[in-house]
């Protein structure tokens, strides 16, 4: 959330808030100019969401979803100055920001690289030690920031297809992105209830999730996410944010 | 200071932070990229200079020494994402930012208007109350800040050119920056021996200061910061930080 | 048109161009990345639309609607090089760039300053000669222009309310932009056949004007736009670009 | 040349163009403002020195060092707007840009990979089919960029290691930027005499090169580039530019 900037608006955050337990909120490097990300602050305050911080590659125009090599140091400092950003904000209203998920194609490449993920745990340990992070469910990443004496949490997408490996499937290629409300839902109750998600080739894959992702840029990310929330309360489920 | 940007490099901060007591560090908006500031926040660290946030207009390519008519909002928030970012970068290091002093088209706007001094006061005190302000003494920028609760210290130009009426002389005007250590350190050596500088047109201008601006940036920087240091200890002064 | 960016959309050029005879099409520094400019361009050769760059201060997250106090050297230097990348884009596709139309702040400011306005009109004429330039109706700028050789064209703007000097009522101040599209039509007609327009105030203004403009961001555009041509078209008056 | 941008200068490029025949100036995405760009093509045609596009991936901060993952559609467009972009500063002083020589990681990923080289290729081919487009020497983006139609040029590297397959050492490695001048000088004319380049592990590598590079921001610059321009003509190598 928190991703409009300038005069440009994405996402639905007052709506989306109205519906999850946790929102990552964007810090200005793929989107998020700081008027608005502390509006989306302010709201998910006051709708008592616990915000993450979500930063990304300095990439405005690729929208932090194209890799970009930097070096290690130059990404160590990048997350810092975000997660200062961000934090200056919520602090402006009282507010905390809780935990940190990295964005778009930060959070893919560190899932499994050795060269970005450690920076990122750098920075964020070197900022506050008690940030909760947020990574692939299963990836090497999460077991990184674990050694590192963070406490980790993971993820999984209701919002897009897997691979067998339990890896997201690219946004450029077909059938990356899920778009049937009934079947996300659908898919989110038996990864809760049997641990498990079926991949993009049919195959059954073990997964364990902490949290679920909608994105709230997508097309119909409101229905989505309150298909997810509602069938997940039909089926018993407690939700509740993994950083309260 | 922390000026550099990327490939490009400004200053000589090194040099610099063994003559100064205090610095003001460049947030991003006008210059400085993360790492870079990290590592002039280190040096500062390093040798015991007192380090100030320099927060700016979001304007890269003109330096933030160009006047940018945002709005409040927009302005109130652009300062807090630069006093977070700045103050999680010396988290990370265990240092702290101890003022703020805002910069270049900023700073000279807010001296004297009723549009962006408020934001910038306001985003200051709800960021951190216990921040030192720093204005252009005698400006009303520095009374509005006191007025609002804020610790304010009052600032002379070691290299800059003054008008009668005690404001810069502006950047676009010949003559406005001084280059001439001499006259330089000998002009800073009067004003805090009887409190008075001798503007453009030779006016005498009673000028009270508690601190005294070298740029980093100018040519022969570092010459004229240490004929200051010099000529003020030579004249028997004692130089410490105004917020140490 | 062509002001998306990266993940941002703004506006339906597809729509609008079946509706405005020429296209003012943004140049990458208020708004437009390449690839959606060239999508733009594509898209108005196909339905016959002509196209004029809409060159703005360098300011994305301003949008080009807030002023900056850009030197006439940077500011010339930046127009040249927002027309040159839309022309080559446009020669990509074999498509010509007819006219220029400055963009928000940078217009208005133009239309009455005489630092900017030199610099604008100079870097067209170094660019190409041959290039129409849009101006307020009843401005200095468009007698400027003229004086400077280029052909210049009068624009009056279909969903902004006018001063009774003629100027724009700024986006700041309430009333400023028009919604009601009977009304905006209405007004349109008036201004063909009668040569005035009702400012804010109520007095009635002489205008003289060679093009309408609707913003292609406002909401409700379409409507707005296709309210005025079928307005116009209903009225008897014929549409055609001042520039083809 | 033409990599200062706003307050940051980098190179001496009124020496460099007193001992260049062919300069590559920076197109505004790695580097190069708009009012910098036009005084280094205005100082390059009084001293007659032929001009080349130097366009980048949209990386101020990485100064377009780092690979970034466009899509080629993004690339293509990127690469139309700067060559654009400069062809339009150039025009206004009545230059012309003859040659395109792609910069930094563009430059790098382009000698070898399948899919950001189509995307220049194209660009160049779209914008203008007359235009020289150098290479790599030995690579094959020289070889696509021949089948494609295009005039191309072949390039070495004075102050680069070279690997033994003939790419350069990546700047990252120890040893990658040669700094000893009569070394540089030495291999250079070497190259000319003989065809053949000695690579960082000792193997002699044949190269067929019709142009030599020196970094203008390397440190030394100037002397390098005098002393291989020495060098060469006192061994009797006639130097001009290949798209005079």
């Amino acid at each position: 959330m928190g991703e409009s900037f300038g005069r440009w608006t994405l996402g639905d955050d007052e709506a989306m808030l109205d519906i999850v337990t946790s929102a990552n909120v964007a810090c200005g490097f793929h989107a998020g100019d700081p008027e608005g990300i502390l509006a989306t602050l302010t709201a998910a305050q006051a709708k008592g969401v616990v915000v993450g911080a979500h930063p990304a590659y300095r990439d405005l125009a690729g929208f932090g979803r194209r890799n970009l090599d930097a070096s290690p140091k130059e990404l160590y400092g990048d997350v810092l100055y975000q997660l200062g950003a961000i934090a200056g904000l919520a602090r402006s209203i009282g507010a905390e920001v809780r935990y940190v998920k990295p964005h778009g194609a930060l959070y893919n490449t560190i899932a499994y690289d050795e060269k970005h993920a450690p920076a990122v745990i750098d920075a964020i340990g070197s900022f506050d030690e008690s940030l909760v992070v947020m990574g692939l469910a299963g990836s090497p990443f999460v077991e990184k920031a674990k050694a590192a004496g963070l406490t980790t949490v993971q993820e999984a997408f209701a919002d897009r297809a897997s691979t067998p490996g339990g890896e997201l499937v690219s946004r450029r290629e077909p059938g990356s992105v899920l778009h049937d409300t009934a079947l996300v839902a659908e898919r989110m109750v038996r990864l809760v209830q049997e641990g498990v998600i079926e991949a993009i080739d049919g195959t059954i894959v073990p997964v364990e999730a902490d949290s679920i992702c909608v994105h709230s840029d997508s097309p119909g990310a409101v229905e989505i996410a309150r298909a997810v929330r509602d069938a997940l309360v039909g089926a018993g489920v407690e939700l509740r944010s993994f950083a309260a």
